[in-house]
């Protein structure tokens, strides 16, 4: 197998991606709130979300799916910077610093931090179904389908809760498992899902070993942020580091030790990619997905 | 023509209502998640907006729009209701009784508040979006597309930004408008838009006197509101009285006077009801909608 080049592959589809989401969120709207939505989602962020849309759409299809991937990519990572918006507020993690930049609620106030995540979930929704389009009504309703469970009170948001009533309880494995599967990994996930489903009649085995995919993904993207949490600095992480011992959280260094969540982290990474080869897709194809894999483990921010 | 028997038409559809809302919130979700969403939700409201969507599927096809528009009727409450909890927190209008219950946050937390608003948006698009359902991908994707514009910040979340940031300020009659119009109408209006969207097939004229229709209501709904916000009574709204003024919010009777902002919610109501009669539909058909209209205005709380 040759080595894949993540960075050349990357560096289109990112610029896709930044130019969309600018072009979705006008800046000149009602009272500023386009101003803060734009502060909390553009020239941040690693695009992890969007980029597995693009390379799961890429493998299964011929191309990246075009007008449709493109918009769940940008849909999925509207999503998640909402949630990243309301997470900071003073009632949730009340963090300061976000991506290295005051947080949205530090810099334009509470109120209109709870807003501009608000609008951007409905924009997630808005862009997933654009009028006068290519994309087919079918695969509009597959997307928005996939990406409100994901979002919502059986997903991210249910996650979210679990987090908040765990604080300073001892969690079993089996239970810190469902709260990131919930928290985090319903909405990697969904990217991986929603670029299957924006390319019409994949096998469903095909679906199922990228859904197997997708799983070991997201829990393996967790145990790696409880180890950074650890052992990176906060100029390095974007974000305040340390936070989750010193607010007491249950994470998987404190429920297997440091070594024991980086080898869990590799376990987890090989069972992802052995759900990438079940999937029976030519391995030319699946190149983006391997490496964005293998990025999630070695990332150190 | 015949008075219209309203409290018969409406009680199997708030039913309905009520019963397709309490299935479709699960109380043993994560963290007691659903339970605030609940809570939120459930016994309590007017119904006002999927009211609307029922008696325009019924104007324009042959039924009341079947499982589509029930589901948008429900989905446009949950949309409403994430709004009123989002809005009643201490960073917004921090607000302790809402339909004469404690609010959200209040009974909750302001944690689980967030959540609770963030995950019935999320279930809101959920809704509109079944699984194995004879609901059209088509019609899905048009409510979808439909209901998230009116809920963004180019609808309803944008009119709230412009609340913000409207506090102590004297505002013109069309900047008030212009908020208004966003704040509350996007909502009154898509909800008559998506009654429409749920019958295939109606005629542009139909739909464009439907649109007057419903942008007229949403208005005549705010200065209704104005109005009660110096006339009622909290145990009568339901919600703390005279908070319009106690915050120094410019409103149409601070705008217009008591008596002036009566006048005009009537215009307003004949502006509706003359819209539709331009529909040209049948008058059988009508009278759901001409009986909600004319509760807009009479209505007390």
């Amino acid at each position: 197998m040759t080595v894949f080049d993540l960075k050349t592959w990357m560096q289109p589809h990112l610029a896709s991606v930044e130019s969309a989401l600018s072009q979705g969120i006008r800046a000149d709207s009602p009272a500023a709130l386009g101003e803060a939505m734009r502060y909390a989602v553009l020239d941040g962020g690693k695009r992890l979300r969007p980029l597995l849309v693009l390379a799961t759409a890429q493998a299964v299809g011929d191309g990246v799916g075009g007008a449709a991937a493109l918009r769940a990519a940008c849909a999925v990572e509207l999503i998640h910077a909402y949630s990243l918006v309301h997470d900071d507020m003073p009632c949730m993690d009340n963090d300061v610093l976000r991506r290295g930049k005051p947080t949205v609620h530090v810099q334009f106030g509470q109120a209109q931090a709870l807003l501009a995540g608000d609008a951007l979930q409905s924009l997630a929704f808005e862009i997933l179904t654009p009028p006068n389009t290519s994309v087919s009504a079918d695969v509009q309703a597959a997307c928005v389908a996939l990406l409100a469970r994901a979002s919502g009170y059986q997903g991210m948001a249910g996650g979210q809760a679990i987090d908040l009533a765990s604080v300073g309880l001892r969690l079993t494995e089996n239970q810190l498992r469902e709260m990131h599967r919930l928290k985090t990994g319903a909405l990697l996930l969904c990217s991986v899902q929603m670029g299957a489903a924006c390319v019409m009649g994949v096998p469903e085995a095909v679906q199922q070993a990228l859904t197997r995919f997708g799983a070991a993904l997201g829990l393996a993207f967790q145990v790696v942020d409880d180890v950074l949490d650890v052992t990176a600095d906060s100029a390095l992480l974007g974000k305040t580091a340390g936070k989750d011992e010193a607010a007491d959280k249950p994470t998987y260094v404190a429920l297997m030790g440091l070594d024991g969540a980086k080898r869990y982290a590799d376990a987890l990474t090989t069972e992802a990619m052995q759900a990438l080869t079940d999937t029976g897709l030519p391995d030319a194809r699946l190149g983006p997905l391997r490496a964005l894999a293998a990025m999630v483990v070695e990332r150190n921010n």
